[in-house]
C-alpha cells in the first residue's frame, strides 16, 4: 500500500502504539516511525524490538517534523503530553489519540493544540488483556471498529486522511460525537469491565471458598470475567474517573435489572428468568452474525490447556 | 482403554450426554450406550448421529440392564426421571447426574433410587455456550474438573469406579460435600452467569444506544458477556431456582463491592480503583498457571472474523 503519513510519532509505546507500528510497517503506511514513552524500560524494549526507527527521551523531540502524532497514553496522562508537544507540532500535522473516553480527552488535549494542526480524537475498539510494548501485533485492528469523534469545524480532508490510514490497517471506521461515544462505550465496555473486576474481587475475598478452588474451578464461567479483569489497571482507573457520568448511569440501570432478577430468584419466578435468558441469547446470535466474534464453541480456544500445576498461594 | 461400564444409559441427550457418548466411544469405555430424551426431535438427531447404540421412547426402557445411568437433564427435571427409572434399575447399578446444583438434585433424586443401586451425584465443570445433541464432542472433558459429591455411607468401590470412568474421559476428579459444591459454584459460575445475563439485558433495553451499536462495538468487552449469556435458558433457570440461597448470598456480596467501587468512581478515588484492579489482575495469572485457560491474547481466538454483515433488526 501507499504511504499515508511520511512521519508518524507515537507518544506512549504500549499495546496499541506498538500494534500500530507493526501494522504500519507491514502495510507500508509510513516512511519513518518515531516514539516516546515515559518509562526508560519501555523505551529500551521498543528499541530492542525495533518497531520504531528512533525512540526519544522526550515527547517534544519525538513529534518534531511528524505528519501524524498519536497520543497513546492513559487518559489521565493526555493533558501533560498535549501541553508538552503543542509548541513543537509541524504546521498541518494531524494529532489523534486512542483513549477509551472522548469528552474528557477533548477537554484535556484540545486547548493545547495550536490552530495550525488538526486534532481528531479517535478510539480503536481493539485490545487484549495484555499490555506493554511486547504485546503489540500487526493484525490487532483487522476487522475491528475505530471510532472518530471529530470536533465541529475540523478540516474534512484531514478527517478523510486519518480515516484512510485506519482503514489501511484493516479497521472499519465510524464517526460519532464524543458524548454519544462515551455512552456507547459505557454500555459495551466500561460497565462490563467494572462488573468483571467486582466479581473477581468478590471471589478473592470470600474466605469460605479457597483461592485454589476459585482458580481450579474457574472454567465454569468465572474465567471469562478474569480475562476482562486482567486488563491494565492504570488505563482502567483513568477510564472510570473520566467517563464518570455515563458509567454511573449504566451502573444504575444494571443494579436495577439485577435486583429484579434477584427478586425473581427469591420468589421462585422461573418464567421471568426463562424469558430474560431467552432474550439475551438472541443478542449473542446477532454479534456472531455481525462478524465481531467467532461462533466456535468456547470462543474457539484452540490449545488444550496444560495439565494442572501447583496452585499459587495468596501472599 | 478398558471397558469400565458394560452398558451405559444416558437420560437426556444434550451437550453433556452426547459429549460423554463420543468420549466413551473414542476411548472404548463402554460396550453399549443407550439413550432417552423427552423430545422426539432430539431422539431422532441422536439416532442420525449414531452416538447411541439404541435410543428409546421412555427412560425406563433405556435404563434396563444398565451398569451406569447418567441423568443429564435440566435440574428441574431430575425428580421426574428419577421417579420413572427407580423401579427399573439393575441391582448394583451406579446412578449419577451431571447437574450444576447438587443439594437440590440429591433431595429430588435420592428418595427414588432403591438401595440396590449406588447414587453418586456429580458435576462436570465443562461446557460451551452451545446446547443440544449436535453440540457434543469427545474432548469436552479433557483437563476439566469433574466434581463428585457422594452421600455419607456410599460404597467406596462404586465411587472409585465412577472416578476412574471420568478420569478415563480425560477429566480431573475432586470430591466435596454438596453444600460446599453449591457455594463454590455460586462464586465461579452461577453468579457470573446471572451478572452476564443482566448486563446483556441492560444493553438491549437502553434506547439511546441502538442495538446495532451494541452489536457492532461489542469487541470492547461486552461480547465476552454475551457468550456467557447465550447459554441454555432452561438449564440456567433451574440452576438459579435450585441454588437460591448460595446465589443470593454471593449476589449480596457482589452488590456490596460494586457499590464501594461505584462510590470510588463518584468521589474520584483513583487510588482505590487502581489498587482493586491490580489485585484482580493477579488472580488471572493464577488461573493461567493452573492450566484452566490459555495465556494467548483474547482467549486465543484463532479465526479472523468475517467482514461485517447487515446487523439484524430487533423484531
Amino acid at each position: 500500500m501507499a504511504v499515508i503519513f511520511e512521519k508518524v510519532a507515537l507518544i506512549g509505546l504500549g499495546l496499541i502504539a506498538s500494534s500500530m507500528a507493526h501494522a504500519m510497517r507491514q502495510r507500508g503506511l509510513a516512511t519513518t516511525i518515531t516514539g516516546y514513552a515515559r518509562s526508560a524500560e519501555t523505551r529500551a524494549v521498543a528499541m530492542e524490538l525495533g518497531f520504531c526507527d528512533a525512540v526519544f527521551d522526550s515527547a517534544a523531540e519525538a513529534v518534531a517534523g511528524a505528519d501524524l502524532v498519536v497520543l497513546a497514553v492513559p487518559v489521565g496522562a493526555m493533558e501533560t503530553v498535549a501541553k508538552e508537544i503543542g509548541p513543537f507540532l509541524k504546521p498541518g500535522a494531524t494529532i489523534t489519540d486512542v483513549g477509551s473516553v472522548k469528552q474528557a480527552v477533548i477537554e484535556a488535549v484540545a486547548p493545547h493544540i495550536p490552530p495550525r494542526a488538526h486534532f481528531i480524537p479517535s478510539h480503536p475498539l481493539a485490545g487484549t488483556e495484555h499490555s506493554g510494548p511486547r504485546s503489540g501485533f500487526a493484525t490487532l485492528f483487522e476487522n475491528r471498529w475505530w471510532l472518530l469523534t471529530p470536533l465541529p469545524g475540523t478540516n474534512p480532508a484531514a478527517v478523510a486522511r486519518l480515516r484512510g490510514f485506519y482503514e489501511a490497517m484493516g479497521a472499519y471506521v465510524d464517526e460519532m460525537d464524543a458524548a454519544h461515544h462515551d455512552l456507547v462505550l459505557a454500555v459495551t465496555s466500561h460497565t462490563p469491565h467494572l462488573i468483571a473486576y467486582t466479581m473477581v474481587g468478590v471471589a478473592d475475598d470470600l474466605r469460605r471458598v479457597t483461592d485454589s478452588e476459585v482458580i481450579k474451578y474457574s472454567a465454569a464461567g468465572f474465567r471469562d470475567f478474569t480475562r476482562i479483569a486482567a486488563s491494565d489497571p492504570t488505563m482502567w482507573r483513568d477510564v472510570f474517573l473520566n467517563n464518570k457520568d455515563a458509567t454511573l448511569e449504566i451502573l444504575g440501570r444494571f443494579t436495577e435489572e439485577l435486583f429484579a432478577l434477584q427478586r425473581a430468584i427469591r420468589k421462585g419466578d422461573g418464567a421471568h428468568l426463562h424469558e430474560y435468558f431467552t432474550r439475551t441469547r438472541a443478542i449473542r446470535r446477532s454479534i456472531i452474525q455481525a462478524g465481531q466474534d467467532t461462533a466456535a464453541a468456547d470462543f474457539g480456544r484452540g490449545a488444550t490447556p496444560a495439565a494442572p500445576v501447583d496452585i499459587p498461594k495468596k501472599p
